[in-house]
């Protein structure tokens, strides 16, 4: 029978493990740097710590585990067996709720500021595609317990060494501030229908400036308000946008000017560390409803979806019962990135390259040699490997071939007797005798 | 409410997360010396891939995964409710078997041997206790397609180095044979209760030599052949036991002499290469039916459980219909290894140090010089924190105090002017003026 992983999720065999763990490893010594610290949380959360906190949709798609034992069988033989009563915990869905859970459960141990970042994977009962699954890695940097901007600012400079790093110096990075949506919404006099402003405002890309104000003209907004949301969405395309522009629709609103002076101060001080690939979108809505301030897009214009993004939100832990803990953070789209990495041949070569050398296997006399030799190459860092099996030497060094191995070191009797090793530069084809110590300064220069 | 993870999981902050992490990477580095490469398998399989390989008592523990819509409907609805139509995927149980099952699955697309490793969380629905989680990591490395003794060289190094780095190369290393202990039985008539044997002999440790040989006396073995056993297990205890005290029990038997062979030749090559601390122990039995070889078992002395055990496996594939694939393996026990290190204080200093220096903020017109000197900082891999708020100073050496930062960067009027930046070092008490030239290069020392 052919052997397969559940729906939707993914084996990672030693390349695609590497080229994960390079990306990964590339962000961790990123956040690093700017002293954000990792935490974990479990797999599995309390079934009531997720539910209610992703919309009805989202609800819908978490995974449950299935009750045990005697509580299992107290829930089939009820007289009322639902699916509440079959199920008491449930995969993470993200990891900002389950950071949020942490935070107020740990509130009196934690030292404000907290900056954390958490790679681990999420779970969702989404209906499998290209590039969708329902097991993927999520990437999250966040700073709660301190409203100051400098935090955006710290975020954005980890967005752009982030992706320099990785080799997409050419993202552009889109700020918007949640503020100077609700000013304008305010000057507009629907208030009331903020969210559903943002929310078919985020849909921009999917369905055009109509669709976006058709969607709107559902929700009753009258027509003469429809056209000042046109103005305010064409500015999108306006390659003279400027802060006046914004300014005649935001009036002397409180709120949308202090959004817009947010933006400003975020760009103003990026452009200062030579930052410049940087600008405000004013369409840029995002989808989550708990955004309150800034907040933060990353595009590429090779990929066609976001490949990061995040935003300050001021009630995260609220739902928790901690009230008035400011945070903002980032989530970085690991699987689009390496997506996106993959095509554009961004991954170092050779990521496959399981040792620097490998001995062949002659037999048991020489294996001794081998064994010795190896040793001291490992000693001194050098990632070394000894082909186990004494099989055909094109077979050990095909294996040496698969494997990015880019010496092979052959010892026989001649090398016994001499205490050398001969060893082949696959690439050149070059020959050459060494003793062990010229060969551990050749492989580690 | 009170919020908290399940029950037997497990948050970890900053610093016990940084602990565990220099655990993997260590062990990581370790295992890339020797040429393993990394591999990562999903967190859910369908659930016919897990039932039936660990026995009832295992099956009983496995996390499933309740089904959804459509299915769960159907499911509930049905006359004939049952656990089976409720679920059809469930959390990986161990390592071993999801990494048989993709050996399976990508055999036409791995060469042979194939060596990996494997850093993932397995999750049972075991009754929590002092050490023992349902959510923990398992670490497992293993060569696949290869039946050389080399491996088992190749891992008591492994082993060796791990624990040596980890600060624990007081371990001992325990190794017995598969193959010597069918021999002893075969030779005491009673090959048809090898696994009866082995299951008891595994518990030696806990019940005692009485214990085991009451149990044995439970499974209808003759007296006379008990009292045989009784001096096999007797000679764990013997000091001077050697090679020709186990002759005498295995006779001629070929099967118990390669076995016996197979150990001594591990063990004179570890010997060989230095690593002195492993030694036969001819009652280790191991827990798992698929061994047939080799077996290990890492022990220490202010431990009372094994830190890590393994061995040597001829049909592991055959489960899922890959027959004749060779393979051994060990497994770091990852949660013991953190719980002795923590005893022993064996962690480096410091792992919860979120950056090497912290300006501290004093306002507006500071900051701005803050985030330049902190870029340049990090522009040279300097770990540089920039405090976000402008709260009181007290306030903020605390915050460098509990993340273990050694160093506060100041900067007031008289620094902006000078270009220059007063370091105080929060060991010494002492403060100095730099230009960020020197302050770089001292940072770097």
């Amino acid at each position: 029978m052919k052997q397969s992983t559940p729906k939707g999720t993914r084996d990672f065999l030693p390349e695609a493990a590497a080229k994960r763990n390079y990306i990964f490893d590339t962000l961790k010594s990123v956040f690093a740097k700017y002293a954000y610290l990792p935490v974990e949380t479990p797999a599995m959360e309390k079934l009531e710590t997720l539910t209610g906190k992703y919309g009805e949709e989202g609800d819908r798609l978490i995974f449950k585990i299935l009750s045990r034992g005697e509580k299992l069988q107290r829930a089939l033989t009820s007289d009322e067996l639902t699916e509440k009563n079959l199920s008491e915990e449930a995969l993470r869905y993200d990891l900002t709720v389950p950071f949020a859970r942490m935070v107020v459960q740990y509130q009196n141990e934690i030292n404000f500021p907290f900056k954390r970042y958490q790679i681990q994977p999420v779970w969702r009962a989404d209906r499998p595609q290209k590039g969708r699954y329902r097991e993927f890695f999520q990437c999250d940097v966040d700073v709660i317990g301190s409203n100051s901007l400098l935090n955006e600012i710290e975020l954005v400079q980890i967005i752009d060494e982030g992706f320099t790093a990785l080799g997409l110096g050419d993202y552009n990075l889109k700020l918007n501030n949640r503020k100077l949506l609700l000013g304008l919404v305010q000057e507009l006099g629907i208030e009331n229908q903020f969210i559903d402003f943002t929310v078919a405002l985020d849909k921009l890309d999917k369905i055009g400036v109509e669709g976006v104000l058709n969607e709107l003209r559902g929700k009753d907004i009258e027509e003469n308000k429809i056209q000042e949301i046109k103005k305010i969405v064409d500015l999108k395309n306006d390659k003279k946008l400027n802060i006046n522009n914004l300014k005649s629709f935001i009036k002397s609103n409180d709120t949308g000017l202090r959004g817009l002076e947010e933006v400003e101060f975020v760009i103003q001080n990026a452009n200062n560390l030579e930052i410049k690939n940087c600008e405000i979108d004013i369409t840029l809505a995002r989808g989550l409803n708990y955004y309150t301030g800034c907040i933060f897009e990353v595009v590429h214009p090779d990929f066609n979806s976001s490949l990061s993004g995040g935003g300050r939100y001021d009630d995260l832990t609220g739902i928790f019962g901690l009230k008035d803990v400011s945070g903002v953070g980032v989530s970085f789209g690991a699987d689009r990135i390496f997506d996106l990495m993959e095509t554009k041949g961004l991954f170092p070569k050779n990521l496959n390259q399981s040792a620097k050398i490998l001995f062949v296997n002659f037999g048991d006399k020489e294996q001794a040699a081998c064994l010795r030799f190896a040793s001291e190459l490992r000693k001194e860092g050098i990632s070394t490997e000894i082909y186990p099996d004494q099989v055909k030497l094109k077979k050990q060094f095909k294996y040496a071939d698969d494997r990015a191995i880019p010496f092979v070191a052959i010892i026989g009797e001649n090398e016994i007797n001499n205490n050398t090793i001969t060893v082949k530069d696959l690439q050149s084809g070059e020959q050459k005798e060494y003793n062990i110590k010229y060969l551990t300064h050749m492989l580690k220069s």
